[in-house]
């Protein structure tokens, strides 16, 4: 099913998850961080949404990982990313920068250039805010975007090579590179796009799986692929929007390392 | 079934709603962010929450509505509200004010008053909240009220003049005017009441719609209905209050056009 | 089934919840607001989140019991929630601290030493919170805990006699304390440790409770059996952890006096 395995491992990745469940600092938009904080729970991570000033350094540093997204950025919330990316560099704790609606909002825009050239260990957006990052494209219409993964395979290339991680882009098939390989995750489900967060989720996911992995690739690509996976199984069963959310959650939880082998990543 | 056809054309607002897909920024409390989110991707509308006075004007400024609801207001969520109803006045944008708890807190109450001055499209709002801004009553309790709708019919229409705009007046029996035409929406069920943000999502619905139909009355009408009919429909499947929920939003995703005509809907 | 009949009442406190539906004032995390207002009405409470510093003095006073969680405290909040004990406090009104990782973090930790000093009616936490809250044992890694309630005993009992009031230490059975009599509750599920905000809202029915009953001994037991007896129903019917917190409002609402009187509650 994969040929990608000899690039990651999916599933020592699932196990590794389970073994070491990694605690998880997110710092993260309000609308989004009950699923975040569910879905972290659901995969056997545990999460922590601590995101004052006073205490986002703090905490980054005793942290597995951290998630840094600026959905709902404010003056007090973008000081606290600040302190915690530069906490976590200085521990080497992996971290996640999740640019949403750069592009289009100049404020945060200019907070996310300040973040990338912290080193993020994966930045993970959607097509159009991975091309804002790097100064191509005119941003998106806010938080969605019209473009595939694939039009913005070389401004993710090219912002790896700033950042010296990996860059992960959403679309109906994802792309993950770290500027010199290159994997494709497919399947999913568009309900994953009128559930508000689960994009987000998977940021934390990601997180949480390069914790566990100790590699910025397999764990992006992992997260990915669970993410993908417990959506095509939530979309089974659920009547609608509404009851998909909790399914996801459920899946999240049942999807085992031998299940998350056998998902649809494809290195190129 | 509904005879105030003549007064707005419920099949034509849920077809323009999900053709135009319109982007809804919202200004609302962090309770009940995720399920206004959820509730307007589920119509087929587009959430975006940018609630910084850094963002929140320009974001105003491009969104196709803009909903404020003062629920968890704070000094710097307040400022935004003003930049975003300033912004959402210039551009032409219709703004919808949700002035939840009015009435019992002199702080959001003062807020509410300079807010209604900048002529809002829409003000959604239990009765006690709608005599609150017109000085009637003495307030609820904080957010519950134990008024009927038509209690605050007089305070509705006289508010509707002021501002220009539509008065909407949540209860059993809804009441919505523009001062000269009202309309009344019934329907709904108990449940709803024990969904804490369903009120205010429907303040985001409103938004959605009066962008799609370009009409305050047509639109605010529309969303209540849209609201009262999908939660008949998930009232008749759901075990309890939490299950409820996400039966509301597989039910709001799937009432169509057609559904939506036959909502009951009354002028008088 | 409960030998504590005698210290505790239950049924007639899940009559009294009912009876006088109390107003909530919750000051919490904004991981779980929406969780806690739903919790709060399941089981026939009204919730309102108010952590303004504008506002938290004014409506502490009016509110029938306060909830003060510092889960995702800031400089804001943190003076909302002075405001609000002192406010309490001085009105009489029963108010609860959840006191969320403490020991870890040095901020939160000092906010809730002066917190402590205010006289909560009830303290609730898991055991490593309770422990760092007097001095002993090193925090947790955040918001979870390795120790068990009874690890926290003496802990718990010292706390309560700094208090007054009573203090609650959650785990696989919990401890419920006023420093001379001591409540074990059993039951529950693991999933609700899986569900983010159970703990959490958990808290805020201590605060119902104890506003219904007004005696906080017999509130915190109440709440803690509740809680307990819902997600043992719950668990029985959900297919994993997403769907389990929309089961556990459904058995929240659902659990009656008779049943609550059925707990596994034991005084020692």
């Amino acid at each position: 099913m994969s040929d990608a395995v000899e690039v990651v491992d999916l599933r020592a990745a699932r196990t590794a998850l389970r073994e070491h469940a990694p605690l998880v600092h997110c710092l993260t938009n309000t609308v989004v961080q009950t699923l975040t904080a569910n879905a972290l729970l659901a995969v056997g991570a545990a999460p922590a949404m601590v995101d004052a000033p006073q205490e986002a350094g703090d905490f980054a540093a005793i942290a597995s990982a951290v998630l840094v997204n600026v959905g709902t950025v404010n003056a007090r919330t973008a000081e606290a990313m600040r302190l915690a990316a530069r906490s976590a560099g200085a521990a080497g704790t992996p971290w996640v920068l999740d640019p949403v609606a750069v592009g289009g909002l100049a404020y945060r825009t200019a907070l996310a250039g300040e973040l990338v050239a912290l080193a993020p260990a994966v930045v993970r957006g959607n097509p159009s805010e991975i091309m804002a990052l790097t100064g191509a494209g005119s941003g998106g219409r806010g938080v969605d975007s019209t473009a595939g993964a694939d039009d913005a395979a070389s401004a993710a290339a090219g912002l790896a090579g700033r950042t010296g991680g990996v860059v992960a882009v959403s679309g109906e098939v994802d792309l993950i590179t770290d500027g010199a390989r290159t994997v494709r995750v497919g399947g999913g489900s568009p309900l994953l796009t009128r559930t508000t967060g689960a994009g987000c989720a998977l940021g934390a996911l990601v997180a949480a799986y390069v914790a566990a992995t100790r590699d910025p690739l397999t764990g992006a690509v992992a997260a990915h692929a669970h993410v993908a996976l417990a959506a095509e199984r939530a979309a089974a069963t659920a009547a609608g929007p509404g009851t998909f959310a909790a399914a996801w959650l459920d899946a999240l939880d049942a999807v085992g390392p031998d299940d998350l082998a056998g998902a649809d990543v494809r290195s190129a």
